[in-house]
């Protein structure tokens, strides 16, 4: 292609609102360009590396036995109501009515495809002999980002590559989700991205069964915690905590403070309370209400913390976990939200590990307007267990090999997630199983971020200069910039290398334009085509293209007539390069 | 592939609400179902048959100098109010608004992406030096069609290629249109399609400016008007006649009646004054009052006629023409709306050639609740002149060759249009030109519907038994069906022959089910693969395969062990034949 002839409008200023890398170097090097908040226009290098992000997701999807097609993005509502996704998406569902003659329908896009997939499946699938199947499609989805941000990282369209498995029994789940976890791997390595694999919260269904994939990034919007001592990794809401559990009995009683009930008018929260008794929040106690199933359950973490709400659910072995309404709170406590404490407090209680070590803890007094200080376990109230109830904090210890773990930024780019029965439930998509009997049929989703790839890319691969691809994901392979386009012989010679260079396959990007060497040279790098070929100057006088790969300080000098195979030679090498870190 | 692991749910029945053979085909062969009206998910076939049409395009587009981007569905209203598209589109354009914050943002999804795409050109295009440009994408369309009907052939969400030209003079866009319009031609073949371009009717900018392509098909939307004597096609809005323009001195004045005045209390309409009179439309003369620019003119066509805007706007040579007003009416009448004549009409009068032969016509009276009878040219009312102003009717004579046209059904499968620069002047997009003078862009826009090359397809390529997909667009180049999975040596052999196939790169559908030969042979018609292999039965024990075009009645007895070259070389031989009918 020819630079005269596409459309690679390059800036040299940094955009000022562009407050991340990607999104900086992405506009600066012409891959897009916004059209309103959330939405950009792939330009053509941009999309060229998009469409080659996808086609190896399609092979690795292909390969891994899922089958494409094709779903709309307009859906009907009533399926996302059967589902109870319309309240649960709340605004970042797009709904809109359509008016058909004196009708309106009432119509959504779809922010993934669960529902339509689950459908099609209700009406074709009756028997176990029809299962399994995995399904993919590569479409645009569309959510309503409230604050759209960091360029395509986060928009409210974007191109996702969602499968969706459909399975008799856990068995057949568990290979399907290891074949995508596979795929998933081989595609961010071909993709040449640096990734790790992270436990995520999961469904009902239990077991390690959702896994994200990330990519570590100062800008992350997702946090991770890591161990570097033996890899393990999660997200924040899944990560659990390597702490052992104290001892809840009676420690020592000396220098244990009087429990005292001190006046606190409209003083509700952490930091209030915090102020006005001048404690630190780590040595508050802070007590939910929850709603676990069909119980009301007390749960104690430090002022200082976050409960969990996954790893509560799992130490009361419920179905559903959430926070009980203000009445049922005012019921149980006595007192307005805001003033619940264990002392006194006639529910059973769990506690995280690190409560019970608080001496002479401050508590809500379940009595409005009041707050204990000098509360202390065993004497003043007791609990039922403690438990890993919190969000994992920096400092906290692995869970698996006892090191500090540590937390870094990640970009989400992937998800394979076992549903279970959550949507075929809802819609009524079940099997026979071989005994004639009625089942629901057992479902997995894996999506990826096509854009987020690409974003993905150019946020964790740059330097000072500008952008710098794989091959494997690379607009073009090769740049060929003539330095002087007015000169007769640079141009003659520079058209029979581009000439040559595209019959031998190579997609080669060819400067023509009548710019100074330095301006070429600065889109170059900004750019980031993996191999510039220069002709022109002394080189051409001595016969030879000056052949350099974008992170190379120096030129290697290779003589013209056999520029075209030593290209070919380099990104043969580099490609077999790329792919020896692929895994099987 | 094997039949079992991907998912295609052919159906014996025609579904009952399908109207048209492509409809009814497509749900049976398990192509495509139905989401909801207007909105179909493509199964893996139908989609694997849009994957190859959709290649084809792109290849021909990369081609013809088009450059690939992606612009997003989602749309700022504001471009459409700048460009008017917003009220022309009226409910055809999905708007609504999303909730960011505080703020409500009023969005549509893109009908088409004029708008986008100048905006964009608006904002990177200053000098000449950087035109003539095209560029193009492959995306999903959204247009609310108040009745959704014939399966793909017409829905609210779609697949189009549209591509838009951008160059500095009319000489530059009639390159690209001519390139256009070769890659179109190229486009359709390949596809294997059967196409018509007709003259289409065009903008301000005059002259042949544009082509829709139409699939002649009897369930067509459109109405062509077609010279099989010398080929000229246009579609109805376009179509001119061959008439020869009458005398309008007066003639024989024997046997005209006399100029009659008749009380017509509330009879406004063609129709009533017809049922009241007793007279035929077509001895009745429609007077129509048109705003042209900023000048009111009448124009006359026959009662049984309709007017046709463009040959009245290029008449007078208006750059536009709209009917005049109901204020407007009655200040040149004199008389409310529907009693509009030309006997005594201060107007400039244009009349269409077939009104001046009409004796003692019939018309209004330009006074309410009155007609005139007995209406005559020369002696009641004169005309500046005569000419085509009316949509062609079954008979009329051909402009070029002056044979009789037929009118015939089509699908409108693409367009090709010199837009001007209705879009580049309503939203800023102009260059300076080689002396420093800022000039508007002129831009072309060409749009293929994606979906429809497949629908046109099915509508038009099919016998009573199912589909016939040319090779170029078949999900699969050869269907193999072992006639007993149970048998193990036909299961050894079918398997053999289906590794060998996909060695060769041969696209192969295995029926690997356990179902009757009947049932696999029904099927096989229906999904309409053009090759199908058969192993079993009397012809595995003499050692042959059965190889068989969809078309052919007989199968051709292979002997196994060439049966993977004799596939490979008909396979070659009839891509060879369909290549051979593709124009360059």
């Amino acid at each position: 292609m020819r630079w005269s002839q596409t459309f690679i409008p390059t800036m040299k200023e940094v955009p000022a609102d562009a407050e991340v890398p990607s999104h900086q170097l992405m506009l600066r090097a012409g891959l897009i360009r916004q059209v309103m908040a959330g939405a950009y226009t792939y330009l053509p290098l941009g999309w060229r590396a998009i469409r080659k992000a996808e086609a190896i997701v399609r092979e690795e999807m292909d390969a891994a036995g899922a089958i494409e097609l094709f779903m709309p993005a307009l859906q009907p509502i009533d399926l996302f109501e059967r589902t109870g996704r319309r309240e649960a998406f709340g605004n970042v569902l797009i709904q809109f009515d359509v008016k058909r003659g004196d009708r309106k329908v009432p119509l959504c896009l779809g922010p993934t495809h669960e529902e339509v997939v689950t459908d099609l499946m209700a009406h074709h699938i009756s028997s176990y002999r029809q299962l399994p199947l995995t399904v993919y499609q590569i479409q645009t989805k569309f959510r309503n980002e409230e604050r759209p941000r960091f360029g395509v990282l986060r928009t409210s369209e974007f191109l996702m590559k969602d499968a969706y498995s459909f399975s008799t029994n856990l068995d057949q789940l568990d290979e399907v989700y290891q074949q995508m976890y596979r795929a998933y791997c081989r595609i961010f390595s071909r993709c040449g991205l640096e990734y790790l694999p992270v436990e995520a919260e999961s469904g009902p269904i239990g077991g390690d069964a959702s896994h994200e994939f990330m990519i570590p990034a100062d800008n992350g919007e997702d946090r991770i915690v890591h161990c570097s001592g033996c890899g393990y990794a999660a997200n924040l809401e899944r990560a659990e905590t390597g702490r052992a559990a104290p001892s809840i009995s009676a420690g020592d009683q000396d220098g244990l403070k009087p429990l005292t009930s001190l006046d606190t008018p409209d003083v509700t929260s952490i930091e209030q309370v915090s102020k006005l008794l001048k404690c630190k929040p780590r040595k508050m106690v802070k007590t939910l209400i929850y709603q676990a199933d069909d119980k009301v359950v007390a749960v104690l973490v430090r002022g200082d913390h976050d409960a969990n709400e996954g790893k509560v659910r799992r130490e009361l072995a419920a179905e559903s976990v959430e926070l009980a309404d203000e009445s049922t709170i005012e019921k149980v406590t006595g007192a307005p939200v805001g003033f619940a404490g264990p002392v006194g407090l006639d529910l059973d209680i769990i506690a995280d590990h690190d409560v019970v070590e608080i001496e002479n803890a401050v508590t809500g007094a379940n009595e409005a307007d009041k707050h204990y200080v000098g509360v202390n376990i065993s004497r003043d109230y007791s609990v039922m267990r403690t438990a890993d109830l919190r969000d994992a904090v920096d400092g906290d210890s692995c869970p698996k090999c006892d090191a500090r773990m540590d937390f870094v930024h990640g970009i989400e780019v992937g998800h394979v997630f076992k549903l279970g029965t959550k949507y075929t439930d809802a819609l009524d998509a079940t099997f026979d199983d071989e005994n004639e009997q009625r089942r629901s049929i057992i479902m997995g989703c894996y999506g990826i971020g096509v854009n987020r790839i690409v974003a993905g890319l150019a946020e964790t691969r740059h330097d000072e200069n500008g952008l710098i691809w794989p091959l494997s994901v690379a607009p073009y392979d090769v740049l060929v910039i003539p330095l002087n386009v007015t000169d007769e012989k640079v141009m003659k010679t520079a058209e029979k290398l581009y000439a040559g260079l595209q019959e031998s396959g190579v997609e080669c990007l060819f400067d023509d334009r009548s710019a100074r060497p330095g301006v070429k040279f600065k889109d170059a790098d900004l750019i980031g085509i993996p191999l510039r070929v220069v002709i022109g100057g002394k080189g051409l006088k001595d016969g030879v293209a000056e052949v350099k790969w974008r992170t190379d300080a120096d030129p290697t000098l290779v003589p013209i007539d056999s520029t075209v195979s030593t290209v070919v030679t380099m990104l043969n090498e580099r490609r077999e390069e790329e792919s020896s870190s692929i895994p099987a």
